[in-house]
């Protein structure tokens, strides 16, 4: 579960309006390759296009639960990066069907797995959670929003789910304190399980069963569009370890690779065009190229 | 050969007067746990601690090379550190016996193997390449301070050289290029056969024969000193090199973690505190902790 959203997208080389975003879209295009059906939780307004809801069916993503709202408009949000590619001013935020969003999880999908809840409000988060039987695992995205004005929420989310994924400025700025691995260690203090911490151009790591991993990142020389970057990584992420069945800390690191390998497809075009069309063909040999470039 | 310096050294936590530095003290000690003697070319003054002689023939390195100025005083350099520990500012720079430094490498060391110019003014490096006869491999360390005032001196060093070493914002500034994979293939352009971009807290990069390594960086909680932590790496590197007799890139990536497990030793005390005394028990073993952070 997550957003599903219409974007504007501003980068130093383009710029593109109204085009299909949200963390739920990444995360549910680039798990959809490693296990299918993927369930989709969320809400969209009459005015989203058919083009996109077909896309969706494309990957076989159920859409039992997404809310289509009569009459109501989707969830919109625009963006300009700066010149480095990482930081963004957010130039709107409508929130539109998000406002009055009460999430269901439909009966049938209520014993799934794996839950993953995209970086959205943690008060929804936390209403989906208390909708699932017993899940396996439950991974949990957030940014840096919902640590300034929902922390309280936040911090109850984080006691309740098993894998934190946050980025390395988040988890400083959950913690308090600026040298990464110490923050990465108060997180754990707040409950999960596992976090991974995502670190952009500098790969990600993962923490866990007082054991760090540490992963590459695929060497990126033309950025196009960070935008859902690190939702396709959760995607791929969880995808991988619903698909393999294991959520030992060791095939957790594979995992973490997967989901660098969808991440750096996404970045390569706008929207999810960089996760669009792809072939395992082309996911495994990526996926060899960051074993290539951390074994020694 | 590089700079012998006595350094004032100011972090968030503490701070040092007069503590022995520079570049080759941390590159000739470092190298000394994998190979012996090193041959260290390098000038003090009549001022330098006998104590400091004393401590690098502990290490077997051979002080041939080193001139003793009567009445000469040691180079001099005082930098404080910024709260993030890596910004420092340089608060004095006493030449002292380097502003009139002849290099003069002794006779019987001009057939050396593998010669590593520490970082110091790109003309004593040129001069002190010209004395060595055929060397198997030259490596380079230099920083921002000779990319702005001798850069053309440093892209004629730069042309001679097999292995660059720099850190991730020099590689910016000496290709004017913001992203680092494309900043290395600028560098890579100058001339080196191999180049290595250190980044710190995320870890090393190896650039050649096409190919690119990522090595990760120690997860490091405490950090007392950077001051050397990038001569030692370059020390490492390189004596291990040499001990292997094996320059191949696939050897190189392994030379890059030995670089890595040495400099994450430096940061953990003041002055050359960190490296002084260790074992080869304890260098295996950290070995092995970079082996376990990057595997999957």
């Amino acid at each position: 579960m997550g957003s599903i959203a219409l974007d504007d997208v501003e980068t130093p080389k383009a710029k593109v309006k109204g085009a299909l975003g949200g963390s739920n879209t990444f995360i549910s295009i680039a798990a959809s390759y490693f296990t299918k059906p993927i369930y989709m939780v969320g809400v969209v307004g009459e005015d989203f296009p058919e083009e996109h809801l077909n896309l969706f069916k494309k990957y076989d993503i159920d859409l039992e639960g997404l809310q289509i709202i009569p009459g109501g408009k989707t969830f919109r949000w625009g963006g300009v990066y700066l010149e480095n590619f990482i930081d963004r001013d957010t130039t709107f935020t409508d929130l539109n069907v998000f406002e009055n969003f009460n999430p269901i999880i439909p009966e049938s999908k209520r014993e799934s797995k794996i839950v993953l809840l995209g970086n959205i409000d943690p008060v929804l988060q936390l209403n989906v959670l208390e909708q699932i039987n017993n899940p396996d695992l439950v991974i949990c995205d957030t940014m840096n929003l919902w640590i300034n004005i929902r922390n309280n929420e936040l911090k109850e989310v984080i006691k309740k789910i098993d894998v934190l994924i946050i980025n390395d400025s988040e988890a400083k700025m959950l913690a308090n304190e600026n040298n990464v691995i110490r923050a990465a260690k108060m997180v754990m203090d707040m409950g999960p399980k596992y976090l991974i911490i995502k670190k952009g151009e500098h790969g990600a790591m993962l923490f866990g069963e007082d054991k760090i991993f540490s992963a590459p990142a695929y060497p990126i020389e033309e950025l196009h569009d960070p935008t859902g970057a690190g939702d396709t990584f959760a995607g791929g992420f969880a995808g991988y370890l619903l698909k393999s069945g294991d959520i030992s800390f060791a095939n957790m690191k594979k995992a973490v690779v997967y989901g660098s390998t969808m991440a750096s497809f996404s970045v390569e075009q706008f929207s999810t065009g960089g996760i669009e069309n792809l072939t395992n063909e082309k996911i495994e040999k990526r996926y060899k190229t960051f074993k290539e470039l951390s074994e020694f």
